[in-house]
Parts: structure tokens; C-alpha cells; sequence
């Protein structure tokens, strides 16, 4: 089958032939790729940042953001047939551990990272687990979903846990438009009625924003927080959800955030530096994020499903990922580029 | 009547005569004071840390940590009478703001701080409001439980939001022993059963943590990460209670921080610096807390009169407060010094 | 002034004059009301229902859900100023007791309710105090909003508490479209991403549901817990909102919960009875609400004032209030009516 | 081997051979049983209470409290091995449901009950899940945990979900001190600081009541409920745990639940009935409890494992499982019965 495949850091990867996954567990599954995802994370993998932390074997298949069909099931598999329209969640976990039992798919102790630590979804057909699988309405096309498996759940999973915060009168400042962003707006607007304010540097990224249920937006071209604390009585917001998190943007976020109010981290790149005073001086929080829960991914799936969080993608051929991947560097992705195998 | 004065920062306050307050307001409360803790603020204060954010005119009264006896009440006090036994909350609250009609008085946006904006209870006699009066059994000594209004609310604010996060197996880790953490170790004991690890550098402090309910300690000697990495299976803790945050408390803290924990600041003087990075990739939270409510200071006076919360505690007279504050600064008080006036 | 005046239960109130209220607390608020909403309790009061409970001295003057403008304040009233218009929590409370002091305004110790405990606010003045003042936005028209400080704050609050659990791909039930149930309808729909299916006698209370967006509406013509179990796919639903609970709702409600799920009972008059065995088997809750807190009432007047929840009023003079009563009883009101002094 | 199979209801089982389980699934786990509860669900299963609803196949094998030694395992089974001692959680479910996918075990909609669906734990080898299996330190005597498995699990389950409720100065008030109630009250002293009473008709159970952590006993001879209501200054209590709710108890429990308080239903035979009145005027809650999770199983080990939740248990040789039955049904046993193949 086709695949992108890295062969050495800070090079391009390449697409090229390579065998196809055979199921050797219980509760393996093979899928057959219907769209995989183009992330800032493969142009991290790319730059080695992720070589020490994740260690894979070069020459191998990059992409972890994926949704298709089943293939090929393992003999104990219950939950998806052969043919089934299904979305896949990043990490195949173990099912056993502490943090699985409590449905921290994302803590599980044993996880694997498909297209980090090993071959992932970049190609024709990946192998992952029953445990990742959630089941799709048979006629979604995996192209117009597959964003949702790592940008979606990753927004939707902060946002989820952001909701107590958010009761009416209250604000969410969303730092960044892009991948997540788009998403984590729209999440916002289905399930909390917080005035929504969306921070970015992109004019055409805001022009989005508005679009998908932004109240107010902000050009991040220096008075960015002064802007914020101006649209919030001078108080600052209760929420902050940083989908940047790098390039002062990490400054921002915290100054942002109003008394007693929490600053979420999701995207990464940047260092905080706070002095513990403010911190307790204002009793403010500063959250990490990271992925989601199995549950997380099925419930934005409802919400995409109803209509209430679509994608603004732009497919590519799987052979012209290296043109994908130029053109998210280069800032020329508005939403998400999918590769189409 | 005799009070402690600030005349002029980087010089210690005097003891000295001064005015007594009168009643002016319908909910205004004078109280004579029994008991005024020492704090390490106290001594911020004198070095000016607070002058630009609490702007007090000098000279003026400090202590901001007091029990005593009601001595007269304005015309719409209900809740206490001439002659009841009462501790303070901190920060008398106006009662309608949105904060205050939540329960979260420390975020009230009007509240006060007798002791630092104004003048404070190192005297005979302290206005307050009906709002900061929580009313004991009679024959409690007020120098027995002064400590509780300070040290012993934020002690047990903090412990109290990390309750949910420490279920049976759990590890919470205490940095800190002395005015706050004596305290913390013996709500922590009272309300979960968690592990409690206590770290200081004073090995006198760690004695008596373990007399307080610590199933280990640590002396923080440079190797104090690693240690508690060794007694937590190489994870981490899942709740951190850092009651300094200076002086490289606050970067040991969030790396004795585990996985989805949160590592909580209570002390204040340093800087935390953190990349974006290592707060996503293990989801781990950095939670700030002051103060506390004034339920919290009720229930925690339920803690103490149960014999549950006990203080160690030096007395001194009202006209040797500067003693006092020296012996703070100096390293030579185990848990917390008391004026008596 | 002119006031509806109970004389004697069972009897109709009379529209007569009655002496106006004044200040004598310095906490004290005099309202001119602007819009007194006519609500099931009037009825049940008039019946003798509340007479043990709340005992309140005849003649006495009705109404409980009131908005208006603020027309004199006491010494210390620093939150609202002679002109401001409001809106009313329906209990004066007394901020000092733990649950005051927790925001539970509902379980204060010491409060009253004017309108059954003593003179309300079906009349030109009503004495209450600064603590149910929710101020407005100066144009608002009290008539538009005076729903909303019992009826609303009501389904407000139970649907406040239901939000946890109606995540995407959940179902929330609502029993009764009328006064409390229109509302309900709305708070769901702007608040969660629940599907809504609303169950009611009346095919014009269900058109007017659909309007404010319910997704399913049941006629409950003796089929409505199959049908609720159909569109549920046999499960039942995670929330049933009962704004009856009388007349039979009241077993429908808890048959129409499923496994883990909550059945809120919010109206009144009927009796539960279910076996234990029921209960412990599938692990459903019983949950009880009553009107609400503060900020809900602040929370909702942000949703009513940005026109996620609108209300459905039939105004009537304060003369005609004979007449509204009789109108509520007998079922011809869609949504509320509002007398307008 | 030798096990206690029931061939007809309203008939004593009978201790006979049957043949031994053999491993099918991947994750199937045979246990050699080292102790084995008897629990007031036998006496019902054998009245034929739980005919209808569980539909197992006559002559079966009964049991469901279960702790032993890992004696085979299936080919994907990763957490336990040959050897290892482990307690049992009561249900094997399917791991990819959304209940399992949120912890929630005793709502997986696959999940299966042996000793109720199918041949369960009274005998020497029960065939279980990996997902059943808790692993404890290997010199724990299963018949010393066994009861944990069940009775034990319950009780902390419905502990744990009180913790919130259950802040210093608030009381909880145990009806039923037998099997699970004299686990539920270490539970709640280990967990809590709350004032504990407990209720029961044995003043043998209220001796050990109170040697387990009860701060008051009341006997249940008719004056119970006036009994807590003046042990809780009029109010009733904030949290009510009702290991009974039979007979009586399921009355008294809402009764003695304060204002704003819940009422924990646990045990089951009887029937609550309550005017939907008395639930929204106070906004009591009636709470339904079943099971627990697994991750509550095994930290109600680790509290079990550090002593601070201790058995009392009687021990039968498996032979004798008739007389343990019987002695049971007779009230002879004081916490719990147990059977040792």
C-alpha cells in the first residue's frame, strides 16, 4: 500500500510502498483509511521534537488523526463489524489500568500513539484497536470527519471541562482559529451560553470565527489582552482556552484571565513564567489538556452529526502529502487539510 | 488602647497608644480582641511588598489574624451579641455582589483587609462586620484558635478543593510544615485518607509532621524530588500542596506533580516557569488559592473544637510584637506566634 | 394603594385598597411594581393549601413574582438606588446563615415570602429587601420579565443542576409546557446539546414547545411513556424534568427515567411511590428543586436580555385579577399571565 | 468440585459435585475461590425474587462475594497471572459500552452477574473476566476480603458518593449496621468528618457501631426518627445511608433526611411513597445506589489493606452453606457470613 513514511528527521517524509498491518491480537483492527488529517504535530515529528518522548523506529508512517472503514477484526472484537464507518480515537489503550477504568483513555498507562511511536494512519490501512473504534453512521464519508480525531477531540475535551465555568454572564477567550480553534468555537456555542471572544492574528481566521458563533473578535497585533479586558469590564475572562500556547500567545492567555478564573493550556510550544503572587493573589488556575476521553470523541460525533460542529477542510490526494504539510507550515490552511488515500 | 503601628516600611511598627474604633455602619461589629496571629505577610508588609496594592495610610495597625470577644454591634447585627466568643474571617464582604452571593467571599469586589489596607487587630480592638464573625463555643480562648483565621482558613481552602482528587490510594504531598502546613497535614488526615508526604528543610518541623498524622517525610536537601518520586512508584503525586512557592519550593512542587495531577500553590515569592509542553503532554494542573470562604473557616472550627485541627502555638504580649515578628523571621517559631493583649 | 387582598380561603381575593409599605430596616427596598405574575400557587394558596405552612395573618395581599422600579431604600442598601429597575427574588433572605452564606438562597434559615408568609406584590408598592434586588437594564419593561422571578428562576435552577448530565447524545424530558415548562424548554436548548422531547395534554402547549425547541413533542393521552421509551431506544431518558408531578406525571416521570438517570420533580400535588427495589436496581435518583438562588435569577436575566429565553405573557390590569386567576384555572393561559398595576 | 447449586426455588440448594469451568474467551480467568459471602440476595434468589429478571437455567450455582487465587488464564489476559492473589468485582463487563467507556461497570449494558445470571462463586472455581479481577498483595486470605467483593463494594460506593455532602459540621446518620452497614460506617469515619449515627433494632449491632466509628446509636424501637431529629437540633440530617429500606426503614429514612439533604437508598424490599410536595418544599433528593465500580473496589482495598476498614465475618466450611443460610436468615450473624472451600 501507499504510505508516508519518514525516513530521517528534519527531512520531508516520503510517500512510498510499504506491507500492509496483519491483525495478531484479540481485539486488533484493521481499518482501511478514508481520511487522514495533517497536524502541526507531523511538522514537530518532522523537526525531531517528538523523537526522545515517542522513540519510533525509522523509516515509518506518520498521521494520527484518522477515520475510515473496518477491514479486518481480531476474534474477540464485539463493537464493530467488517464495513463498518468508524472514527478512531489517537491512543489504543489497555482496558485495565487505573485511568482506563475511569475512562482516562488519555492516562491509560499502556497507551500507544499511532504515527507517533509507531506506524500510523498516513497510508491505506492502519492497524489500532476495538477500543479505539467509534461506530459512525454508515453513510459519513471519512474525509469530512476525520479532523474531529485529534483537533476535535482535543478541543472538545477542554471545552467539556471548561462548562461549569461558563454559566450565562461569563466570557471564554479562544486564543487561535485554526485546527482546533474552529472547532473549540463551535463546541463553545453548542453547549454553553458565554459570550465568545476570539483572539487571532489571521483577519481571515476571525472572519471564520465570526461565523461559526464568535461574538466578539480580536486581532492579535499587540493590544490583544488590553482588547480583551476592555470587552469584560476591565475584569478579564473567567475561561481562557489557548489552542496556541507558544509565540507570547502563552503571556496573553494568563493576563487574559480574570480573578478566580482558569487559563487553559492546549496548545504547547511556549514556557509560562508566573510569579506564584499572582497566582494566589487572584486565585486563578492554569489547566492542561491533552487529547480526550473515548467518550469525549463519541460525544462530538453526536454534535457533528447534528450539524453543530462542521469542518472547514481542504482534501489532498495521500500522495501529495508533502504539499499538505508546505502549505500548513506556511499558514496557507484555513481549518484542516486532510489527505484523501 | 495599645496597638502595633506601622510608621514608616523597612522599619519595624511600634507599639503604642491609639484611638479605639466606634461603630458607624448598621452591620459594623467591634470586637475586643484575645488572640492576634503573627504572619509572614506581616513581615511583607513591613518590607513594603503590599504598599502599592493595599495603599494603607501610615502610620496604621497591622494583624489580619484575630479572635476575640463581640464588644458592640451595629443596629442590624443579628448573627452574634455583645459578649460572644467569635473568630474573624479575614476579609469583611459586602454581601451582594455576585461572589458573595455565591459563597466566595475572598473574591468579594469590594471586601476590605483590615491589617493591611486599613487598620488591622495587633491591638485591643478591631471594627470588623457582622459578615467576618463566626461565633464559638463560649468558653473558647481566643489566642487557642486566633492562627485559624489566617494560616488555618488557607490551609484548609486548599485542602478542601483537593478532596475530590484524593480517593483511597492517592498521594498528597505537603511542602512546608510550619504556620500554613502544620495545619494542612492535619485536615488532609481528618478528610481523606490519602498518603501524606511532607517536605521541609527543618528537620524539627518534620518531627512534628509526623506527631500530626505524616506517613513520611522529607527533608528538602536537594534530593527531595527524587525522593518523592521513589515513594510514589516513580508517578508522582496526584495533589501537591506547596504552602511556600519560593526559594525553588515552586519548581519542586510541579515536578513531584504525577500525571493528570495538580500541583496546588498556597505560598507566594517565587516564579513558576514552565513549558507549555510538559503542562499538556501529562494534563497537569496549577491551581491558586487564597484565603477562603466563610464556610470554610466555620467547618474548620467544627475541625478544631472536635480536637481534629490542633494548633502549636507561642504567646506573647501585645507590647512585644516586635520580638515576635523577629523570632518569625528568624526561623525560631514551630507553627505560629500569638499576641495576647 | 389598590392590592389583592385574600379575606378568606376558599373565597375569591378582592382588588381593593390597602395602605402602602415603608421603610423600617436598612436594608430595606420599596418597589413600585411594573408586572405581577398570577401563577398556580395564587390558586392553591386561595384553596387553603399554604395555610398551615406559612400561616399568614388575612387580609393579606398575594403575588410572588414581581419586577418593577425601585421607589425607596434604607440607610445601608448600596446595591440598587432609587429608579433602577428590577427584578425580584420571591425571598428576602438573610445573608448570615451557612446557607446564605453558601448562596443556597433558597434554604435560608430565616427567610420569608411575601405573598404567602405576609403582603406581596400583586400591588402598586411591595416591601422586600436589597438582597432580591437583580438589577436591569433601565429600558427593560417589568411586565416582559416579571415571569421569570418565580416561574423562571424555578425551571431555571432544576435546569441548572440537570446540565452535568445532559451531554451530547443524551435526552432530557420535560413534563408540562406551560408557565414554569416554556422556560424550562429554552434553558435546555441554550444551555446543552441534549435532544428535547416534550410531553404535554394540550396540542397547543406542544406547538408552541416546538417553536422554542423541542426536537419531539408526546401528547400524554395514556401512550406517553412508550412513546418516550421509542424515541429512547427502549433506554429511557439520563433527565426527567416534571414540571407537574400531579395527576399521574408523577409515576410517568419516574418510569420515563432510564438507567443511571434522574427524575426532577419540580411541580407539586402528586404522591411518588416506588419500590426500593426499583430504585437500587437501576440506580435512578429522585431529585428534589425549589425555586433557586440569586444568581440564577441574575444567570437567566442574561439569557432573557440576549432573547435566548422569551416569554409567552397575556397581560391584564391589576383590577382584572379575579379574572386572570380564573383564566389560570380553567387552562386558558399559554404560558403566563402578568397583572400590570 | 464441590459447589452449592440451587435446583428449585423455595428449596434449600445443595452442596454437589459439578463440573469445573474451562477457559473460552481470551479474557476469560478461572479463580480457585478462597472465600465466599453469603448475602441477604441468596435468601431472595432462593424466595425466587430474582427469578424473572436474571432467568438462570435450574441447577445452578449461586454466589457473588468472591475472593481466590488466579488459577487459569485466558490468551489476552495481561493484568493478573497464574498465582495472583484477587478479590472480585461482581460484574465482568464488556469494557467498550459507554457506561464502561465512563467507569460506570454496574451500568454496562453486556454485563453479566454469575451467582445470579449463571454458575457463580460458591464452589471451588469461578470463571470471571480479567475485568473482574482486583489484585491484591499476595498474603491477603481471601476469606478475609471475600466480603468486600459484595457487601463491601456496595456500601463504599454509596460512601463515596456522599463524601461532597459530607463536610465537617453536617451529620450521617447509618440506618442498618450488618453486613453492609458495619463497613458503610468505617467508610464514612475514614473518609469524613462528619458526626455519625447509626440506627438498627440489634443493640449488639450498636456495640459494634460503636466500636467502628459511630458517635451516636439509636436504637429502632419506634422512636428512632424523633431520636435523629434531636441529635441534629431539629434539622435532620445532611446525608441519610439506608442499608435496609425494608420493613419500615424506607419510611424513617426521608424522614430523617434535613432540608437540602439526600436520602441514600441501598437495601431494598420496601416501598417509599412521598407527596411530591415534601420533595420540591425542602429539595430533598432520594439517591439510588447499586454496586460500584471497579476502581471503587479497589480503593476500598487499599483502605481494607492499611486497616482502616476492617470485617467481621464468621467462617463455614463450603459443606455447610445450609447452615450458613440459615443462621443468616435468623439474624445469628453479626457482619458477615462466610464460606471456605
Amino acid at each position: 500500500m501507499r504510505a508516508v513514511r519518514l525516513h530521517e528527521y528534519h527531512h520531508q517524509p516520503v510517500v512510498e510502498q510499504a506491507p500492509e498491518p496483519t491483525i495478531s491480537g484479540p481485539l486488533d483492527v484493521i481499518v482501511k483509511i478514508g481520511g487522514a488529517g495533517v497536524c502541526r504535530t507531523d511538522l514537530h515529528i518532522i523537526e525531531g521534537q517528538w523523537a526522545q518522548a515517542m522513540a519510533p523506529t525509522l523509516p515509518y508512517t506518520i498521521g494520527h488523526e484518522n477515520a475510515g472503514w473496518v477491514h479486518e477484526v481480531g476474534a474477540a472484537v464485539t463493537n464493530v463489524e467488517v464495513g463498518d464507518t468508524v472514527i478512531l480515537h489517537p491512543t489504543p489503550t489497555c482496558g485495565l489500568c487505573r485511568a482506563c477504568r475511569a475512562g482516562d483513555d488519555m492516562h491509560c498507562i499502556q497507551s500507544t500513539l499511532p504515527g507517533l511511536s509507531h506506524d500510523g494512519g498516513m497510508d491505506e490501512y492502519l492497524l489500532t484497536s476495538a477500543r479505539a473504534c467509534v461506530k459512525l453512521e454508515p453513510l459519513t464519508r471519512p474525509e469530512d470527519v476525520a479532523a474531529l480525531a485529534d483537533a476535535g477531540i482535543t478541543a472538545y475535551h477542554a471545552v467539556r471541562k471548561a462548562i461549569p465555568l461558563l454559566y450565562p454572564g461569563t466570557t471564554a477567550v479562544l486564543i487561535g482559529a485554526g485546527g482546533l480553534g474552529h472547532i473549540g468555537i463551535q463546541c463553545v456555542a453548542a453547549l454553553t451560553a458565554a459570550k465568545i471572544i476570539v483572539v487571532d492574528r489571521n483577519p481571515d481566521a476571525l472572519k471564520l470565527a465570526e461565523q461559526l458563533g464568535a461574538h466578539h473578535t480580536v486581532v492579535a497585533d499587540g493590544g490583544q489582552v488590553d482588547a480583551v479586558k476592555d470587552l469584560t469590564g476591565g475584569r478579564g475572562a473567567e475561561v481562557v482556552l489557548d489552542f496556541v500556547a507558544e509565540q507570547g500567545a502563552e503571556h496573553d492567555g494568563f493576563q487574559m484571565t480574570g480573578r478566580a478564573g482558569s487559563y487553559f493550556v492546549i496548545g504547547y510550544g511556549g514556557t509560562v513564567t508566573i510569579p506564584t503572587l499572582d497566582i494566589i493573589s487572584t486565585e486563578r488556575n492554569i489547566v492542561g489538556n491533552i487529547v480526550g476521553t473515548y467518550n469525549d470523541l463519541a460525544e462530538l460525533m453526536v454534535l457533528a452529526q447534528a450539524g453543530k460542529v462542521t469542518l472547514h477542510t481542504r482534501t489532498y490526494p495521500l500522495d501529495d502529502a508533502v504539499e499538505a504539510l508546505a502549505d500548513l507550515d506556511a499558514g496557507r490552511i484555513r481549518g484542516r487539510a486532510i489527505l484523501v488515500p
